[in-house]
């Protein structure tokens, strides 16, 4: 059969964690968005253990691999480089690739410091380069309808916003969990607040707004951890286990930030909630599908939050997925969409925001983190610049 | 890269309704289960419609397209043959890619009656060929697990199950959503007995046990509809909207069954509840990665139901996917476990049973139904065959 | 200060068990509804164990005890005769009240058979005097409001209705737990199903109407019981632990009953779910103060079942009650309206129906319940007389 | 019959708003607790409008009213003087009650300000009676159990505590809803925060100990409102709508508290969240006979969350009121349990912490709500006191 016309982009991904998910997304544009206004083809895959990485570029199909970014950077098939690496290695792979003109994705949090996200923005400005950061939840049809629903100002005007992350899936309340990159701030910049609370800190910025200063504590708890599972060398680890923050939005609300590795009874919570002078909203990533949504109604004797299944074909993305279908849509679809949005605003030659989070967008999150990690050192409200 | 060596079967797909769900499972197994034991090549998608089986053939990369099943059945390629056709094309499609020897699938409910059930079933034994039917939600990680827990023997002796399939998302409590062939019991067979509670049935039989007597009743609430939304020419509905019933289960315990779709409030609510002598469980598809399990404890005054999140690499399937991650298993998921599973059986020349339903499970299913129906019309207890 | 002028009766109860609480409740009337059309003085309890009685006794304030029903039926102070007691002496001591011209209540169920409940019935009415059985969830907020919302036809043609009773607290799941009253069928006339089932009969009679026939399954699952705990000697136990029906209602919809006190997971969960053509409400004692109502509103977007806390001032009796006070409204609370109806229909010389529960609808609920055993037994159809 | 021994004691009550809850708790206690080691008379009610006082007086059975608290406080038959009149009249009655050796309650929070509430802790100290200020919930079962889990180590060391009271019954969220004293600090001392807040810190108090320092953010967004429903006469507000606070807690621990009164969707959350390194447990008090537990068990594939239902004779309080039964307690019971509290500390002679808050956890309360309204002013953490 004739194929449509598409345009196809080569993509080169950097690091098979969360590079896997990516690469799933990367193959599901062309099937979901069939037909869909640009395709990617999966060209290098990057990592440090050749035989792990050999294994999953064979099962997404990728046409080569390499054990050495580099040289996937240095690609002339690669049109696109998807930097899933962990935060130390964002700015300089990406920066490379920049330099090489390459199209770029960088996995959240952009940076270890607003600084160096800085760094990576200008970067990518000066090589006129498309850029998104991997905001996934962005592109979750609850989450997009919550959007729509504040948009349209049917909450009113906003009082109070509260975003939370609050996990144990790698049951780090546990000192004997092992020593791993997220726990030194060298490698990974932030700990609970860069792996959790930048998430809520972008859905914060995406739903309701800037952030305009913040006021904060963070803890660490377990301040050494084996090297390995059972091993009795020890190894420092310098980044939060917890941080909250009372957040004042530009738009003159008032909110609250929370992230923990550290709640036992919280497996992957990641929630919002949206309080305005006419109605409020309720997310939690655990209950992805659904959204509990308050808008008072004609008849007092029935008013109450609704819990509505976003899965109708009514809700943002989901003519795409399996629609009324209990389970229709799930994590992994989120990435599809972002990626999709990303071709497309290529093609377009237009910014992935204010859908996606561009560079910029990434940038800011990191400023907001940093103030936070100020405004915790110091016992005092910072205001975030810009 | 050298690919590793794996088993590769043709795939021709009758229809693209559920079908496409179906080719997204196929080719999900070639990535989920990387290096799987064998993998599909989507050959054909059949259906009536050229322009839409073009576009979903090549959103999911079908080699070639008919609009007669017929020629799918006969393409030598095609090795198994997967009917995701409506129920009344399933006997004699199934049938006929049977005495050509294919391989079968065939979506749920088997038949439109145990006998036609039945002839399918005698064919394929005939002909010595591989068979399933589309059970799809025995391969959801919650009911993987609800199955682990009974047989390890937790929940003591079993004296109550009630198994429902009731939903709303087809509108068809609205007198003026238009006829479609699920409303014609000489296309579909059963109503919404054949098209949810099949599902219900098939769960019980998984989780616990054969039926042994029933005693049903149904009803036909809105018994002509539109030909086409707002159409004044009206089409006879005779089939069931609502069928309910008492189970007898072989164990010995007692059980109730409910299918409707016309439950405004409910929108894919296929649950179920097992209570024995020692523990409780509870699951409901709209929260698909969550069961509620109840065993007693230690502690009295800390007994309650827990919740617990089926996403850990403890948990079946998980190991294939986004383990530890809110929404990381989905609906789609399900079938690509379930044809993987066929897949697997198919290369070691076993039956898809007891983890998959063969054709005898369809069958016995089928079975179940009409008894049902019968119940409801006799107004007494109805002891099932075998 | 001078007291509004009230009509007062003189309550005799028999039986200290939910004696108490009737107890509990005809004080609160004077309270909840001051000033109440008609208030309660505690005149006399009776009960077997003298300790026990007076402890009670002193507790409510009752002026005098018996240890011998009899005496409390003639003791000239008492107007009302409140029958707490056990269901074999329900009929006994209620008809020679009845015969002493006092006025009555009888707890559920009114009878050990339809048989006895007439027999009681038609001695009321011989007498001229009132007569309620003691259905008290009839005077639930939730509850109120959900037969509101169905009479105001909101719901639109009901399709659907299932009534359940399950609990486990008296963990008769377990064989060790001793035998009781509740275990014999001379005593108690039913088990699980006059326990629990007649509260979910009730709530279908009272929300959507008269049951036209019953098909019926029951199962005893613990055939004998130590007479104490920890005793080797058994008692038999002849009552059904779990039963089950398919209901055929008189306007026209289908529904379930499923009655179980066997049911390790659920503690009291007396629940009601009612479909129909356009909207849907769903109940269940364990939130008591919770009622979840889907009707489709104007924004498809948005339509999702709501979850209607029933504690507000526009809400069924909670002008009475702590209003807007999460907790506000309680399972005593329900007995309290109860009585006050009782007396408010006594002063005003009309019967407590269809609000309360006459004998009538005692008499008819047992009728349903002799109609479950027949079916049961038979394993047919059974039509409900009337 | 012989009444059993009890010493009782005359209350006098001022106001009947909160009041009356008092009033039904005072009565509860010889019903409850019977034999109760000390018993309530209800002398006196004082409050303003002396129709309203004299209609709640009639309705509890108090002796007599008065229309200025005064004269209650001067009353001899008074020996437990109960304030609750709103915040500004605190420390004037509580304080000439002391002065008159009348035993004290003082609803909370205790006064407008910790100088205020110091002072009223002085003059009770001085007079050497009894003090307890009205934090009822850490009466409710679920809360007490709560604090049982914690006492037990059963969370391990604590990482992070959540406090949160938002609602929204008061409808203030909208400008158009009238006037009232909640909203001039001259009047209640503290806006949402001492109306919610205070209750939310008290559990915090109590359940995990004290508060080390805040960074805090308050928020006005109605800055007046009508005097009356519909009146264009505008009065100013100068209270907070909003509170939300960073905590840091004496044990280590970091938390949050949050505290608005304009949360359309919560009608009435008072909750909590406490993680530690073993367990997390959650309470919402619209749920209020449920708490959530997560502790990890034996057997990792069935961990998760269980929801306790706390109604057990095993629980706390719990065998004095309706065990096992759904709805079994409610609101108006915590009062009881806190007045039966005070009335056995005060024939024991002690004080009423650490189960019951003195007037020294009203007064670090208010300390609490002082440097968290510095901190939100002044942009800074602010130590606590002592």
């Amino acid at each position: 059969m004739a194929k449509p016309k598409q345009k196809e982009f080569g993509v080169g991904i950097i690091g098979y964690s969360i590079g896997r998910v990516h690469a799933h997304g990367w193959q599901g544009v062309g099937e979901v968005f069939h037909p869909a206004k640009a395709k990617a083809r999966l060209v290098a895959l990057s990592g440090r253990t050749k035989e792990r990485v050999q294994l999953e570029a064979q099962r997404y199909g990728f046409q080569r691999i390499y054990t050495d970014w580099r040289k996937l950077v240095a690609d002339d098939e690669v049109d696109i480089v998807d930097n899933c690496a962990p935060p130390y290695m964002h700015a300089e792979a990406t920066i490379a690739a920049a330099e090489k003109g390459k199209d770029l994705i960088c996995e959240k949090p952009m940076a270890r410091s607003a600084t160096e996200a800085h760094q990576m923005l200008r970067s990518a400005e000066k090589a006129g380069v498309a850029h998104m950061v991997g905001y996934n939840y962005r592109f979750v049809p609850a989450v997009a309808l919550a959007k729509q629903i504040i948009e349209e100002g049917r909450l009113g005007k906003l009082y109070y916003y509260k975003g939370s992350y609050l996990n144990s899936y790698a049951h780090y309340e546990s000192p004997e969990t092992p020593f791993d990159w997220h726990h030194s701030s060298e490698l990974s910049g932030y700990g609970a607040l860069g792996d959790l609370g930048t998430h809520a800190i972008d859905m914060a910025r995406f739903l309701v707004g800037e952030v305009k200063s913040v006021q904060s504590m963070s803890r660490n708890f377990v301040n050494s951890r084996p090297d390995k599972r059972g091993s009795s060398k020890k190894v420092k680890v310098d980044v939060d286990d917890v941080t909250v923050s009372v957040l004042s939005l530009k738009n003159g609300a008032v909110g609250l930030l929370e992230a923990s590795w550290m709640t036992p009874g919280r497996r992957d919570f990641l929630a919002f909630e949206a309080h305005g002078s006419k109605g409020s909203l309720m997310f939690n990533l655990e209950r992805l599908n659904e959204l509990e949504v308050y808008l008072p109604g004609e008849d007092p004797k029935l008013e109450g939050p609704r819990n509505v299944l976003v899965l109708g074909k009514e809700h943002p993305f989901m003519t795409r997925y399996w629609a009324n279908q209990a389970g229709g849509f799930s994590w992994e679809n989120s990435f599809t969409n972002e990626l999709n949005h990303y071709l497309e605003c290529l093609v377009d030659g237009r910014s992935v925001s204010p859908q996606g989070a561009s560079f910029l967008d990434g940038y800011r999150n990191c400023l907001i983190m940093d103030s936070i990690v100020e405004s915790a050192k110091k016992g005092k409200r910072v205001e975030i610049e810009g």
